[in-house]
C-alpha cells in the first residue's frame, strides 16, 4: 500500500496514519496540503489519502470538506480518532517561559493553545507556520528567530527537541477526526456500527429546503452524527452540506433516505460507507428495520403483480 | 355480467349501476343491504356490486366504509357519481300540500329534505321506511298509511306514481358517489386521473400517529381526496382510516407511499386504483414524478452494486 | 336546571342524562331529533341538552357533529359515557323466537344487532322505527303489527315490556358517548384530565393542509382522541374536521395550539374544555409544560423590551 | 465613537468599519484577533467591534462564531459586506512573476489565490503571514525574505507598494461579511429587510433533534439565510448552530420562532436582529403576518377570558 498524508512527517494526521494496519510497512508520502494529498488519490499516485476531516474543538476542517465535495469522485473506507495533546518544545539555550519572546505553530494548534499562552507566556509574539511540525523544525534553523514552537508529542521526540512543557492544549480531550479516501470501489461491509457520509447541496433557498432534507433522514430513523454547511463558492447563502449518518447503505433504511435525497438533490454525492471508530449500534424501531422495508417492497410487487 | 346493487329497484344506486357500460343488458340483483350486496360479491354469486359509499351532504356511508374494511378482501374498480334530486310522490287523491299528514322516505333522504318539508308540509309526520324505493312503492299500498313519499325521480317514472314538487332537497348540487367492487383481481390501467382507495389501522394511540401516516403521502406530494375515521369496534377511541388518494398504484409516487405506510402499520389494505369520476389530472413535482422514483432507485442500486 | 334530550322517554340519551348530578329532579323535555334538542338549547328554551355524538361501533353521529358544528356557538360543558346494550322485547302473546315475523327498532340499533337477528330470527323482517322507544311502544299499539322490537333495557322497563332475550347486540362492551351543550358561557375549571373540542373547517385542498393542522396539535404534544371528517354540503371533496384533544384551553400547550389553528382556518370554532369521562392525565413533555411556555414568552418579552 | 477591528491597518475588516456612517471620524482600534477585539467590546473599552463572520470563498469564520456564542453576551447591530479582492504586491526590485521565489500572505487569503499562484508563480513557496496586511507590510522589512505578498487592494494603496497583478484571486465575486458588535443594548428599528442571529446549542443527538429546531422556523415560514454547525469543544458529536434567519425580532412570527426554540433549548442566545445588507423583504403568508398573529392572540385570549 501506497499513502499520501498530511505532512510534514510527525503530524497527528502521520499518527493517524500509522493507527492503520500495515501502515508502518507501508509507503508514506507527506503531502503539503489537504488538496494535494487528494490529488494524489485521484491520478492514482498513492492508494489512498489520510486527512483531517473534523476537530472536536475548532470544527470541521474546510479543506478536506471542500476538496471531497467536488472534483473527481472519491470514496472514505475508514475514519480514525486521534487524541489531540501538544507540547511546547523551546530552542537550545530556553529553559524557562520567561525567556520565550516568539512563538510559532499552525493557526490551528495556536487556536487550540491560546489561553495557555496568554496565561504563561503573555510576552511572546505569535508566528504563524505552515504545520506544527515546520514551527518545531524550524527551532533547529539558525536562520528563524523563533525561540518556541507548539507541536505534537511525536514530531518532538522524532527530532530530539527539548520540550519544557506537556499538555499546553486549552481543552484536554480534544480530539481530530481523520479519513481514508481511496478512488471509488467496493465499499466496507456493514459491521453494525457504520457511518455514512454525504454531500448534498441545497437546492432551493427557502424556509424547509433544509428541512426537506433533513425529513428524508427522520423518516426512516436514520441519525445524524454531523452537519457543516460549506459555502458552494458562488455566493453569501448558497450551500452544501456535508453530512454523516450513523448506518451504512446495505441497510434499508439509509438507502431508502438515499432515494428520497436523490430526488430532491440529484447531484448529491455519496462519498462510502465504513466503520464507525466509536460509539453502539444505533436504536432502528420496528417500522424502520431491514424486514419492515423488505416485507413493504414485497406486499406493494405483490399488489403491482396485478397491472 | 352480473352485479348486485343497493336495492329496491329504483334507487338512486340502480341509477348509478345504469350508468356503467352493458349495465342495460346486465343481470340486476337488488340486494336488502350494502353488506348483503357485497356477500354476493365475495361468494362469487354475481361478477360485481354497486354500492353507495359517499354522499356531498350527509358523508361517509358507515355501512358501505365498514364492510369493505374487514371480511374478506374486495377490489373497487370503478366509482360513478350521481346528481342527488328528490320528488315529493303522492297517494291518489292527495292534490295538494296541505292534505298531507304522513310521509315517508329513508331516513337519509329525509335528513336531506327536512328543511323543505318544516316549510312546506310542517304538520306532516315522518314515517322512516327501509328505503326511498320502499316508502315510494307504500304509496300503492292500501295497508299503509302514509300520504306522501320523497323519493327519486327514477322510481316515481318507474311505478307511475303522481309527482306534486320536484326538488325537494334543501342541497341543491348533492351528489353521491357510488363504488363498483369486485373480488381482488386484475387493477384498471392507470387514465391519467385516477384514485387509490386505502383502509389505514391506526396501530398507536399518540402524538402524531395520524400525522405519520399522513406524512406518507405528503412526503411523495400525494394529495388526499377523502379521509373518514371509522370506529374499529373495539372501543372508543380506537379507529382505522378510509382514505381516497389521487394517483394510481402504477405511479411510482403512490406505490412509494403505499410501502412507507406497511412499514407503519402492516395491516393496512389497498382497495384498488381506478378511474376517477370526475377531476383533472394532479400535479405533480419533478421530484415526485416516475422519473425521479425510477433515477433515484437506479443511483441507488448502482451505489450498492459495489457492496 | 332545565334539560332537553334526544327523546322519547327511555333511551340512551335519558340513560345519560340521569346520570348527571341533580338531573333526577330537573325538567326534562324530549326532542325529536338532535337538532330540535340543540335549537331549544340556542334559543335559550333549556339550559342544556343532552345528545350523542360517537358510538363505539357505529362512529360519529353524523346529526350532532353537523348541528354544533355550524348555526349559533355552542359550548360543550361534560361528556358522559353509557354502555349499550339492548333486549329484544315482544308483543304480548309471543313467547318463542320462531314466533317473530317482523321486528322494528331504530336503525342504528338495527345495525348494532344485525347479526344476532341474522342468526336468531332469520325469517324476521325489519322494520325501521324513529326510535329505540318509538319501536318499542309500537309493541303495544295494536295498530302497528311488528311482534319484536329491540330497545333499551331502560325502556322495557318502565313500560312494562316483556323482554324474551337480553344482550342481543353485537359487539359486547359497546359505549355511545354523550355530550352535555350549553351557550357559550364560562368554560369548566381543568380537572387535569379534560378534553376540548374544536371544528377546523379546512381551508385548501392540498397534499399537507390536513398535515398543517395536525402539526399544530403534534409540535406542542397535544394528543388527539377523535377525529371525523364530514362534508361541509359545498360538494364532495369539501370537508371540515371534528376533533377532540386530549388537554384544557387553561393549559399553556393547548391555548398555543389553538392560536396556530387561529392563523392557519380562522373560522375554526371553539366547543369547550370539559373534564373527560375516562383515562388518565396526558404525559407532557418538559418542553410543552405550562413553564416551558410560560418562560419561553418571559424570555421572549424581555427580548422585545429592547426595541 | 471608539472602534475596535480585526487589524492590522487596511485588512479588509477596516475597508467594512470604513464603510459604517461617520467612522472615518471615529477613533478605530485595531486588535490582534477576533476574540480580543470582542474582549474590547465586553469590557467597554471600546463601543463596538467590525470582525468577519462569513466568506463566500471559506466560510464561516469560526474564530467569531465561537466567541460571540460563548461568554459575556453580545449583540449585532449592523452587518456589512465588502467584496473580496486581492493584488499581488512585490518587493522594490521585482519587476516580473519569473523572479519571485517566496510569497506571503494570511492563510485565508493564500486559499482563495491558490489555483491563480500554482499556475502564475508555480515555483513560489508559501510563508504564512498572521494578517495580508502583516505579510504586505513585510515587503519593506530588509530582515524578511519573501519577494511578493498577496494582499488588500486597501493597503497597497496606504504603503505605497508597487502591485504586480491584481484581481489574483481565484472565485471572482467573493464577499465577506462583516459584523458590527455592541453590549447587549437597545435593538435596531425594523426596516422590512431585517436579519437576526441566534446560537443554538442542540440539547439531544437523536433524529429529529434539528430537525424540531427547524421545524420552529418553518411553521412559521420563517427563512434561514445561513446555518453553522460549531463544535461545542465537548468532544465530538456535541454541536451548536449558529443561524441567521430573514426577519426582525419586531415581527410576530420571529418572536414566535423564538418562544418555540426556547422551550426546545432554554439555553439559546439571541444576537440581535439588524438591517440586513442586502436582499428583498422576505415572502410572508397571509397566515404568518403580524396580523394572523395578532388576532389569534386576541382570540384565544377571548376563549381563556371564559376560564
Amino acid at each position: 500500500m501506497k499513502y499520501a498524508y498530511l505532512g510534514p512527517s510527525g503530524t497527528f494526521t502521520e499518527s493517524a496514519l500509522l493507527q492503520l494496519d500495515g501502515a508502518r510497512d507501508s509507503e508514506r508520502i507527506p503531502a503539503a496540503n489537504v488538496n494535494a494529498a487528494l490529488s494524489m488519490v485521484r491520478e492514482g499516485d498513492v492508494d489512498a489519502a489520510v486527512v483531517p476531516i473534523e476537530n472536536s474543538v475548532e470544527g470541521g476542517v474546510s479543506a478536506t470538506l471542500d476538496s471531497i465535495a467536488t472534483g473527481d469522485s472519491l470514496q472514505i473506507v475508514a475514519e480514525i480518532l486521534v487524541p489531540i495533546t501538544f507540547v511546547l518544545a523551546v530552542r537550545e539555550g530556553i529553559t524557562e517561559l520567561g525567556q520565550i519572546r516568539q512563538v510559532s505553530t499552525h493557526g490551528h494548534a495556536w487556536a487550540q493553545c491560546r489561553l495557555w499562552a496568554e496565561a504563561n507566556i503573555p510576552a511572546a509574539v505569535f508566528t504563524p507556520a505552515s504545520s506544527t511540525a515546520a514551527g518545531a523544525l524550524g527551532l533547529q534553523d539558525p536562520e528563524q528567530h523563533h525561540d518556541a514552537a507548539i507541536c505534537s508529542p511525536l514530531v518532538a521526540e522524532e527530532r530530539g527537541l527539548h520540550v519544557l512543557v506537556r499538555g499546553v492544549e486549552d481543552n484536554l480531550g480534544a480530539v481530530t477526526r481523520f479519513i481514508v479516501v481511496t478512488r471509488p470501489g467496493r465499499i466496507p461491509q456493514p459491521t453494525g456500527v457504520d457511518k455514512s457520509t454525504l454531500i448534498l447541496p441545497l437546492a432551493e433557498d427557502r424556509p424547509g429546503a433544509l428541512m426537506g432534507i433533513l425529513e428524508q433522514f427522520t423518516a426512516r430513523g436514520v441519525n445524524l452524527s454531523r452537519i457543516e454547511s460549506r459555502p458552494t463558492g458562488e455566493g453569501l447563502g448558497k450551500y452544501f452540506f456535508s453530512v454523516d449518518v450513523e448506518g451504512h447503505v446495505a441497510q434499508e433504511r439509509v438507502a431508502a433516505a438515499l432515494s428520497g435525497l436523490h430526488r430532491l438533490c440529484p447531484e448529491l454525492r455519496f462519498l462510502g460507507s465504513y466503520p464507525a471508530a466509536q460509539g453502539a449500534a444505533p436504536f432502528v424501531d420496528t417500522h424502520n428495520s431491514d424486514d419492515a422495508f423488505i416485507e413493504a417492497r414485497a406486499w406493494v410487487d405483490a399488489v403491482r403483480a396485478r397491472l
